[in-house]
């Protein structure tokens, strides 16, 4: 009798990382008669064939990786599966995948580290734009629990598919505020993530089994992302308020910063558009002119960069990578932005779409908010 | 460009609920010899054979099955898989795994019903005794933040190979304290789930990448369970005190409740015997006598359990399935405690070692506590 040794995995090593940053996966499949490895540490996010041992392991030697995070999983005989071997595994939206840490400098900032940690909270608040009441995740930073201070408020968004849990999960949003925090790199600073699909709650395992009974999550998300201007309204007349009357808040526009990515880089746009006396930091990752989505107006874009422009907002940042598939929309965008002498602070990075540049932007953000 | 086509799962439905509460498993496989469904729905975790059809699916239907939760995974040529057409998936410890959950009565209090609710908060304190700062997480009732009322606590623990996530992941106690609070039928409670391996800091993913580095989460998981006394006395002298210290709590005995399931009934039994004077609501879920282990020492045992029972603890609870693989074990605990006169409440279910056990149960001790 052990009531451990049931739960034992394998004693397969996989990942394996070696001196010099290769790593070595491994998958045992005495059955299987193609194991393919996917993943973000691979160009083009391409599969690579492993090779059987006589073992019946298959295996693969790649590298040498940039130290970062990176997800996989296998294809075994065409369907995907997860690595036994790894039980840190991430999720984001309906990608669910093991995670791969390879230690550096840029790791240190998304890693668990000797310092103090603040809160994540999973806190449920009334949507009456969206006639519904929702989950959102609230950072609340190290020594919040037992000042008397009021903090600033960064709203963080995430991109279509994804949830309120995705910045946590794969953007490591704690544990970079805990790390640039401790570094006295940025400001303590309270988080709120909401989730950003107009017609979901919270993300899957919190859904109502009512709603995921009518419709599988993933359709609701695709739904939701369609409604892009009650996020906007619902953000600022829901959330903000709820937020205010419940942390120790500085309630004012100097103490507000607005960021997302992709799909959040558009609702970051619509919100900062439609409501230009909110936010005084406003982050855009991985997202240009919305100019593909219906109803775009470009007179009325105009107007309301104009009426951005007048209330002087402290930092406007697009940030894209050259790779992302969007690039060209960011290219449209500044050229408009140009053309307004609407002012704004450019970042390009290497990389694509990718949260491996979404959690680099927020180290670089964070410290730029709230000075 | 749709930044939503790219993530939307394949149209098959999966799993499909039918009326009578059989219900078909699908995934589309063209490549495999062999798809089959493990789940604990099915008698004995036994794998089923799915049938693949003219279109490369392969299907199997299953039941009726009994209104409750159930997790699952597929074993494709032998290899575990998710199921990509089901974006809910649970974790408990290195168990990754569908949800299916059937609606009905029990599920009900399971559910995230239109009621308010609590908010669940990933906190870390420092445990002298461990050596490391820790993380557990925190539920605090609706109503908790605007109030200024004290608090009871439930100090809920996980069993082997789980973590502080388990019984929120699989146990869902945030939500049936919800619906129980909302019926009426609990008191409103803060839960405490702290991490029960004396080796671990932390959930796999939050884990910091040095320990993973050194050592596997599982492995580490199986060498903590065995330092079984040291979590007794870091629950009593770091939990409870940071507990106590940054919430608004009733600290004392008749406030303070504990629970734990396999490994922690285990704990649960050394923490009160240990400590006689801290609980007076008790509660063993699928756990007997511990002579199993090492240094079992009776004549200690017989002596805790008498000064126990002199501090007249208002319930000492022992449930367990009649299918489980420890029930000898807790005929022997039931034996020694008539033996010696000690008081308490036995609890016998139908099935075995699980979750579907371990949530009804809390559904039936909440209400218990504290009154």
């Amino acid at each position: 009798m052990n009531l451990v040794a049931q739960q034992q995995a394998a004693p397969l090593v996989s990942p394996e990382i070696l001196e010099d940053n290769f790593v070595i996966f491994r998958l045992r499949a005495p059955e299987a008669q193609s194991v393919k490895l996917g993943g973000t540490m691979n160009s083009d996010y391409s599969e690579l064939e492993m090779k059987k041992n006589e073992e019946s392991i298959f295996e693969i030697k790649i590298g040498p990786l940039i130290p970062d995070i990176y997800v996989y999983t296998f294809k075994v005989d065409g369907v995907t599966a997860l690595d036994p071997s790894n039980n840190v595994v991430v999720r984001d939206g309906s990608h669910i995948e093991n995670r791969l840490m390879i230690p550096g400098k840029l790791t240190d900032l998304y890693d668990v580290k000797d310092v103090p940690h603040g809160k994540v909270t999973a806190t449920w608040y009334l949507s009456s734009i969206l006639g519904m009441t929702r989950r959102c995740l609230v950072y609340t930073p190290p020594g919040y629990g037992k000042s008397l201070d009021s903090y600033p408020v960064l709203y963080l968004l995430h991109g279509g598919g994804g949830d309120e849990e995705a910045w946590i999960s794969r953007g490591r949003a704690n544990y970079i505020l805990d790390n640039l925090i401790a570094q006295g790199k940025a400001k303590p600073m309270i988080v709120v993530i909401p989730n950003g699909n107009a017609s979901i709650t919270s993300a899957p395992g919190d859904t109502p089994l009512e709603l995921l009974l009518q419709q599988s999550w993933t359709q609701m998300a695709a739904a939701g992302a369609m409604v892009g201007d009650k996020i906007p309204a619902s953000l600022v007349n829901d959330l903000i308020p709820f937020i205010e009357v419940n942390y120790r808040v500085k309630a004012n526009k100097q103490n507000r910063a607005l960021a997302g990515l992709s799909m959040g880089g558009y609702q970051t746009q619509l919100t900062t558009n439609l409501y230009p006396e909110k936010f005084d930091y406003i982050g855009v990752m991985s997202m240009g002119l919305y100019s593909m989505f219906g109803n775009y107006d470009k007179e009325q874009h105009v107007a309301q960069l104009k009426a951005l422009q007048k209330t002087n907002p402290k930092l406007y940042w697009v940030g894209v990578g050259k790779a992302d598939f969007l690039y060209e929309s960011v290219l449209d965008l500044r050229k408009l932005y140009d053309e307004v002498g609407f002012e704004y602070e450019y970042r390009e990075s290497e990389g694509g779409h990718s949260w491996n540049n979404w959690r680099m932007y927020l180290t670089e953000l964070a410290p730029r908010f709230f000075n």
